[in-house]
Parts: structure tokens; C-alpha cells; sequence
């Protein structure tokens, strides 16, 4: 892996890594493929279409189906999938310890049942990596312990200095895998994780910590999981300067494109969310001035496209919000389908705004005025 | 409407539709399009891209849901849906006499109650008529009567008799229609529709009426409700020499490839069902050898395409049968988007296919040979 930091302005990061399966210009929104395809029927040549660099695929939900050892038997994630630019695995973590059901947590990993057959799993820092070189994804995370939002100072503690024998666990097993004969990706990455809740001193204490074991990137976790967007921010104010500048930072789970104008301008290269995709299949489409929800009677006769110049497929093919209203109305598929897209488009194209403000160094004008812009309403 | 009769073999016909919406190389499969839009995801973008000729939207779903004022409104199902090509649209009976609670029939028309909301609807002949012209399809059903599957004689021959009646009406007003100031297509065709169940002397006599009557095609209604194939064979035998020969014919909603085959062979230009779309979203899939059930256990490791050698969008792109059946079992759209789409590419290659062999004048070794490669079965 090559990282290149092409500008900066402020803490703001413009740069550029390469990877064996291409390369990803930063800040980037990856697009969320959780079970290795975007929800609403959305291809890997749409993604194409709608200007996708990453594709991110959930390791629980592909461990338990179609399981990562026929993944792996089929090539990997990338020739199952047929996406041949960058794929980030997370590390199941999250998933177990908010999904799965009967969870029991020690040193040595996690117990919990499949959310589809209910079968006993055991997951630990070595099983999830095995998964995930099985998956053979471009960057791999580390298996961390997920604490409850509201969970206390001592808790969070212990949670935390788990989290860091967890990871130098993950470092040396990856290293094993990518040794291996048999395995696909021997170039996989592997990106760490900051935890710590909103206290700041356990956030940079363990930021101080995981950036001296040398990984290929890290990532600030457990955020977005209920504290407000000033906590969120007064974190990564906190902790993003304690973690290696010469190295991608991730900032997982977020967020509203407000919420990623805000990470960038404190250091994030990396994003991740749900809401482009989740909110689509409701209905709820993002435009330049915030959002409109297409359900909204208003729009049964409006022969306009979600948003005037936008250059989504469903946009540019010039399909009238009254005729995608009627399609989610009468639950066609073709309405989410649709609706996904513009989204993700949306959020994608977000970045490319970004890139280029920060490539011309005027990304704090283009911070100010956007914000404004997306708190005007749409018409 | 021009008829072009290009080639003939027996009873087959090779023609060609020139329509204000375009032309139409028949033998045709129209693609059903039920609420303005293909189920599964199926965009009137990739339509062009699977080789539909001629999409078909249900009048009936359409009435009800966003409702054909809405539609009219919107410049009509063209702009609405915004597929350029001809359209077709059924006359609502099917609908009203199959899925519709609460069903009164007398001579004036129907009342019944919507599916979506409860609320009373009355159809009849001219309520049809302008619901159709409100949509601005390129060719209208005539609304006729849809007897059960299992009447008796007299019970048939009535019914029938009072579809030619309604046919009288249709036709009346489709003329006041067309002339109208503010109609959008004042070019719709009409098509009438053959109806008498499996009583041989009915069909004739009331195809010999129906001929007089000077419409631009002729349908055959009423068929393949229960009865056998060979029944529906012998009544096409019988009824379609009856039907003026330079004009359209149609089966209506019929069938799989063979009884297509078979159809073609009896003299249809135009065929509608709604196999390939839902058979694909229930996982079966069509090929050159006949059908296979991709949720089937011998594919989870199959890294073949549906059918080597297709052109459908999920075979030309490779996508596998193992990545299919995950995202089928899954419940992933996408799986849907790539079923139905491949089904429908099946069905339309099917048609070029009769086509080219008519045109050179080889479709009874095309006939048979086809029907042999159908039940040979899926490596």
C-alpha cells in the first residue's frame, strides 16, 4: 500500500492510496455491500455508473451466508462479487455484539447464535481474520470489543485495554495468513481501531498506543451509537491528531453529509453509513438543499427529477418524482432501486466536491457554503 | 397501423407493426410492465438493453394506482414510464373478473371493489375506453367478459354474445375518443378479443363476427385458465383461420416456450405472460435445455453463468450461479433484478429466434429442433 498526502488545508487530508486492486482517491464514502451486494438491487456495474471507489461487505453477515469458506473456494470476495476495485471487510465486531443473539464475551472472543439458523459461533481476534483473508478483501479490521454507548469510565477501560491485545492478535495472525500458500489477498491490510467512548483521555491514550504497532491505517470506532454530533466532533478533535497523519484514518458508521463535512475538516480520509441506502429504500432522497421524502403528496404530480442536474442514473434518464412516487407507493422495486442509486450518487459525488475543493484549497469556503446550502430546504 | 406480412410458413406468420410509437417485428413477446414498471427492479433502461419490443401495463392497476387522470396529467404512460416504444395495455376485464372483490356484472359493465382502498369502481366498455386513452397507450384491449374457465355452453354462449356487444361499444367510443381536442394518442389502436372457452363452434362463429367489425387486431382471450395445452392447441386450430390474416393476431397471456412455439405455428404475432418475470423471481430460470431452480443445493459452488453463451445483462457480465443463489438466499433484490432479466432476455432472444428462422424460411425444422433442446434439461 502507497499513501500519498497530496494536500492538506487545516487538519483536512487530500490523498491518495494505492492498492493491489486500484486505487482510492481520500476523503471517500465507501458504498455498503453487506452481504457482498448493495441493498435495492443495485450491480457492481452500476456501481460503476454511480462512481463507487469502495465497496464495503459486512463479515458476519458473510460468515454465516453463503459462509467465507465457499467465498474463499469461489476466488474471493472480488471474483464472487464481481467488483474489481477496493473491498472493505469490518472485522464482525460491531455486528456480533449488536445483532447476534446470547453473546458471552471473554479474552478469548465471542460465543453468539446466527441471526439465520441460530447455530453456536465462536469469534475472536484470529477467527475474524481468518474470515476475512478467506473474504480476501483489500483492507481487513481488527477485531474489537464494542462497548455499550452509555457504558461507564472503569468498563470502558477495560474494554479498551482488550481491544489492544485484540489487535496485536489480529497483527500477528494477518501476518501469518498473508504468509500463507493458499491465500488469496497476501497483500490484505489491515487498519486498527480507536475506542473509548466519549472520554477523551482513554480515546488518545489508546490512539497513542495502537499508531505504535504499525498498521496500514486506523480507524476511530464507536462513534455515531448515540452521543450527540458536538460529542462526536470534540472526539475526533481529540484523538484524530494522536494517530499517524501519514496513514488513512476511517471514522465508522458516519454519517449525514453535514457529519462528513465535519470529519474531513478534522482528518478523516475514510467513511462509512448506512443512511444513503437505508434511507432510500424509505423514500428519503438527499439533494444539494437536504432531503425530500417522495412519499410527500406534493410530488404525485411533479414532473421533475429527484434533483435538477443531478447526473444519477434515474436523474439523468430524466424519471419524474411523480413516477418514482408511484413506484414506491405501489412498492415496485424499481422505486428503491431508483431511490438507492441517487443516494449513493449523491453521497459519492458529495466527495468529489470535497476533493476537488481541497485539491484547489478552498475547502473552507466550500465547507461553509455547503453547510448553508443543505440546511435550505429543498423546493 | 401498417400490416406489413413479410414471410409466411403453414399457418405462421413473419410480419411487421408500424406504429406511432414505432415499429414491431413480429412474432413479438410483449414484456409485462403491470403498474408501469417490470417487476423486480427492471428498469425501462434496461428494457432496450434485453430486446423488448413492446411493454404491457394493466389498465386496472393502473386505474387504481396513481390512477389514469394522474397519468394523463403526466403527458401519459410514455412520458410517464418513459419508454419510447409501443405500449399495450389490457382492457381491465382479465383484472376485474380474476382479482376484484365484490364483482356485479350486468350489461352496462362491472362494478367492483379496488384491491388497493375498497373503493367501489364501475367499468365497463366506455369507462375502459377512456381509462386507456387517458393512459395514451399505443394499442387498447377491447373490454370484454371473462367467463370461469369451467362454464357451461349457454353460460359461454351468453357471455360471449354480450362481449360482442360491449366490443360494438368499444369501439364507438375509442372513435369519439381519438377525436377529441385533448386526447394524447389519437392514433390508438384498437385490438377486439376472441372469446368462447373450449366450445369450438362459439370461438368460430364469434371470430367470424368479431372479423366484420374492422379493428386493428385480434385477440385470443380466454385461454390458458386451466384447460390443457392440447385444448388450447385445437381451439387455435380452429379459430385463428378465422381471423383476417392481415392484421395482428394475439394469445393472450400464454406461455412457456413451447406453447409459444406452438402458438407461432398456428399463426400469433403477439404473445404476453407472466412466467419469465415471475418464475424469476421465484428462482427459476430458463435456458436453451429448459428451466433450473437456481436456489437448488448443485449450484452453491457453481461459478458458471445462468447459461454460457447468453446475452442477458447478469450472463454477459459473468455473474455466477453460486453468487446468484447467495443473493437469492440472501433475499437480496439484486438476485430478482438478475432472475428476471435473464428470464426476459430468454423470451425475447426466443422471438428473434422464430423471427430469423421464419425469415428463412426453416421454422418447422427450427420447431422441432427447439422443442427437442427444451426437454433435454439443464447441465
Amino acid at each position: 500500500m502507497k499513501y500519498e498526502l497530496l494536500k492538506t488545508e487545516g487538519a483536512a487530508k487530500r490523498a491518495r492510496v494505492t492498492t493491489v486492486h486500484g486505487v482510492i482517491e481520500t476523503p471517500v464514502f465507501m458504498n455498503v455491500a453487506t452481504a457482498a451486494a448493495i441493498k435495492g438491487g443495485v450491480s457492481t456495474m452500476d456501481l460503476h455508473d454511480i462512481g463507487t471507489q469502495v465497496a464495503l461487505c459486512n463479515t458476519y453477515h458473510l460468515h454465516v451466508r453463503p459462509g467465507d469458506t465457499l467465498v474463499h473456494e469461489m476466488g474471493g470476495l472480488h471474483r464472487f462479487m464481481k467488483w474489481d476495485r477496493p473491498i472493505l471487510t469490518d472485522s464482525g465486531g460491531f455486528q456480533v455484539f449488536s445483532l447476534a443473539d446470547l453473546r458471552r464475551s471473554k479474552e478469548e472472543g465471542v460465543t453468539f447464535r446466527s441471526h439465520v439458523d441460530g447455530a453456536k459461533i465462536f469469534m475472536g481476534p484470529e477467527e475474524s481474520m481468518r474470515i476475512q483473508s478467506h473474504l480476501a478483501s483489500t483492507i481487513a479490521m481488527a477485531f474489537d470489543e464494542c462497548p455499550p454507548s452509555h457504558a461507564a469510565y472503569d468498563y470502558v477501560k477495560n474494554s479498551v485495554d482488550r481491544t489492544t491485545r485484540w489487535l496485536a492478535r489480529c497483527k500477528a495472525e494477518m501476518a501469518r495468513l498473508n504468509a500463507l500458500p493458499e491465500t488469496i489477498n497476501k497483500e490484505q491490510l489491515l487498519f486498527g481501531i480507536n475506542q473509548g467512548a466519549v472520554y477523551h483521555d482513554i480515546r488518545i491514550e489508546h490512539a497513542k498506543r495502537i499508531s505504535e504497532m504499525e498498521l496500514d491505517g486506523y480507524a476511530v470506532g464507536g462513534l455515531a451509537v448515540g452521543e450527540t454530533h458536538e460529542e462526536m466532533y470534540s472526539v475526533l478533535d481529540e484523538t484524530v491528531p494522536h494517530l499517524p497523519k501519514d496513514k488513512p484514518t476511517y471514522l465508522m458508521g458516519v454519517g449525514t453529509p453535514q457529519n462528513i463535512i465535519e470529519g474531513v475538516a478534522r482528518g478523516i480520509d475514510f467513511f462509512d453509513c448506512v443512511y444513503p441506502s437505508r434511507n432510500g429504500r424509505h423514500g428519503n432522497l438527499y439533494t444539494g438543499h437536504g432531503t425530500l421524502h417522495i412519499m410527500n403528496a406534493k410530488y404525485a404530480k411533479d414532473d421533475r427529477p429527484i434533483e435538477e442536474g443531478c447526473g444519477c442514473p434515474a436523474c439523468r434518464a430524466g424519471y419524474s418524482r411523480a413516477y418514482i412516487r408511484h413506484l414506491m407507493k405501489a412498492q415496485e422495486m424499481l422505486g428503491l432501486r431508483f431511490c438507492v442509486m441517487h443516494n449513493l450518487y449523491f453521497y459519492n459525488r458529495l466527495m468529489q466536491e470535497i476533493r476537488d475543493a481541497l485539491d484547489e484549497g478552498r475547502f473552507a469556503a466550500y465547507r461553509a457554503s455547503k453547510l448553508d446550502e443543505l440546511a435550505q430546504g429543498v423546493q
